[in-house]
């Protein structure tokens, strides 16, 4: 007979995470769970036979599920694959060095648009301060860019990770959560052309990764972080189930984007940016006082809630008139979504 | 006016390799060309901070390209996919240690499927004494595996390099190339079931990458080494424009498998066994004794040819009756062929 848990329909509505959890488990001993930083994580971490730490991540963008092309060009997705995966080591504290792309080409794509790709990776790597030690290019059905990054640590830097935060912590975010999202939103309806949407859209297409601020907080001995790029409350809500903790999260202390809130709403912009996903910025979870002094006015850190014992694992947001309150949603789930929000 | 040379049709007939040069001009200052082994090897190699040498690769394999599930079970194409990224540090001569693995899911595949994959991978990994240490799971239009393989190696062992073969060198290749090619062939005419050709079968749906060898050879003294998944003829093709040589082949030292041989007849088997592609074998260029040295009864190594001076960045395959003989194909192209031969 068959089993029913095992047919398609099934998996659609099974989540990432669930999947993750069922796979690893079936890899058995073939899963590296000792290791400094086991699967599970935004990148993954080990001791390296010289003693360094060796921090590596790998992310794949796909046409459809992850980006679409009439919201930003083949150069826009080649720097957005980089920042997303450039953005799995900050969200460790490591800098990054070297990227490996893997180029999954589509019928139909015109070597002009190749080039587009090739400049917007040069511009990404350029701007995170990343090259390209190698690749692999084949034909596919679909167009798509896989890339692991690695960056190598001091072994007496301590990294940051999901299942590091206490009660007691302070909860900060770096820039602007919503902005990406409120840039995608704009194109949606047609309206990528207002002037006050500029730097939206450039959140969208050309979003940078916090590499300067990861590790900052990281010599400051901020010991968990991860980065927001699957949804603010999402990706919190990894950091309050692996460390133990609940999370309160104050609305009206949320940073939203100027622009956002003038062109969306306000309600629409705090929205997005609980659960737009769609940033590359950081949420940290530390001492309150080391954490502001993170503050730069180039890449803002501003406080949003905190760590408490109670309602372990699960993150709630507060009003400012002392209501909770439930966004439309909580951020985007790569294994069940499709094709509904772009890049990440 | 557009150009027309940027056009799709273009692209179609644009290969593999022209198109990495392209893609590497266009990263310009992004492209790392100063690490120890820069793109175009089988492998990247940088020196990490503490001076050892850091080794990594990516591949992706996708449906309808790299696998059909007419020929291969999903357990199957785990344990390749595993096998073809470990190759290619093996034929560094580095010893693989973690991967870091991306899975497309495609429509319609199902939780059976996925743990398949998943038991596959593992069967894999601990054939090739690898472990996973992270992951991407993404769903899209096509199923796919991308992964990422990473060893280190002492800073005082040299790597195998497509660049370091020398005029006077011998060249040897290990187990009995064509095997996978025959194995394929045999379930594309509907022979799989015959009971001579499970060993071929095997080779085509569980290979396994020549780690043990690669180091050896390394160890050895060997300087120049190749895997060769995308073809025999490719594969040497490769080293003898990298290295500024030729390459005589002797078609008469092939080692062909005997059941290739027996269920395909000679005349095939040569053919698969210099263009077939499909195998994890590997080829080295270094002193004739040294080569003859690594032989060992688990994986042969036979003498097959020699560098010459003559006709650099060629590879000539001569006949025991001194004539030149050129197959019907000289290997697998990943960015022009589409579907016609299964996983590498």
């Amino acid at each position: 007979m068959r089993d029913p848990s095992l047919d398609a329909l099934h998996l659609v509505h099974l989540g990432e995470f669930s999947l993750i959890d069922r796979i690893v488990a079936r890899l058995g001993d073939a899963a590296a769970r000792d290791i400094l930083v086991p699967p599970g994580d935004d990148a993954a971490a080990w001791i390296s036979p010289s003693g360094e730490i060796a921090v590596a991540t790998i992310d794949a963008l796909v046409e459809g599920t992850h980006f679409r092309r009439d919201t930003m060009t083949f150069a826009d997705l080649g720097w957005r694959a980089v920042a997303a995966n450039v953005s799995d080591l900050a969200a460790m504290g490591a800098d990054p060095r070297y990227l490996l792309i893997a180029a999954m080409l589509g019928p139909g794509l015109t070597l002009a648009e190749i080039d587009a790709l090739a400049e917007g990776i040069a511009e990404g790597c350029r701007a995170h301060g990343v090259r390209v030690a190698g690749g692999d290019i084949v034909r596919a059905a679909t167009t798509g860019l896989t890339i692991a990054a690695y960056a190598s640590v001091p072994a007496s830097r301590p990294l940051l990770r999901r299942d590091a935060a206490r009660a007691g912590d302070r909860v900060a975010v770096s820039g602007t959560p919503g902005a990406g999202a409120a840039g995608l939103a704009l194109v949606d309806a047609g309206r990528a052309g207002e002037p006050e949407g500029a730097p939206l859209l450039r959140a969208h297409r050309r979003p940078e990764a916090r590499v300067a601020l990861g590790r900052a907080a990281a010599e400051a001995g901020v010991l968990s972080g991860i980065d927001i790029s699957d949804g603010l409350l999402q990706d919190l809500g990894h950091i309050a189930e692996r460390s133990h903790v609940g999370i309160e999260v104050a609305a009206a202390q949320l940073p939203l984007h100027p622009a956002a809130v003038t062109l969306l709403g306000e309600q629409a912009a705090l929205d997005l940016a609980l659960g737009g996903g769609e940033d590359f910025e950081l949420a940290l979870a530390g001492d309150g006082g080391t954490l502001a002094g993170l503050d730069t006015p180039d890449v803002p850190v501003t406080l949003i809630g905190r760590c408490v014992e109670e309602h372990p694992g699960e993150v709630v947001v507060w009003l400012a008139d002392g209501q909770p309150y439930e966004p439309p949603r909580r951020g985007y789930d790569q294994a069940r979504d499709r094709g509904t929000i772009a890049g990440r």
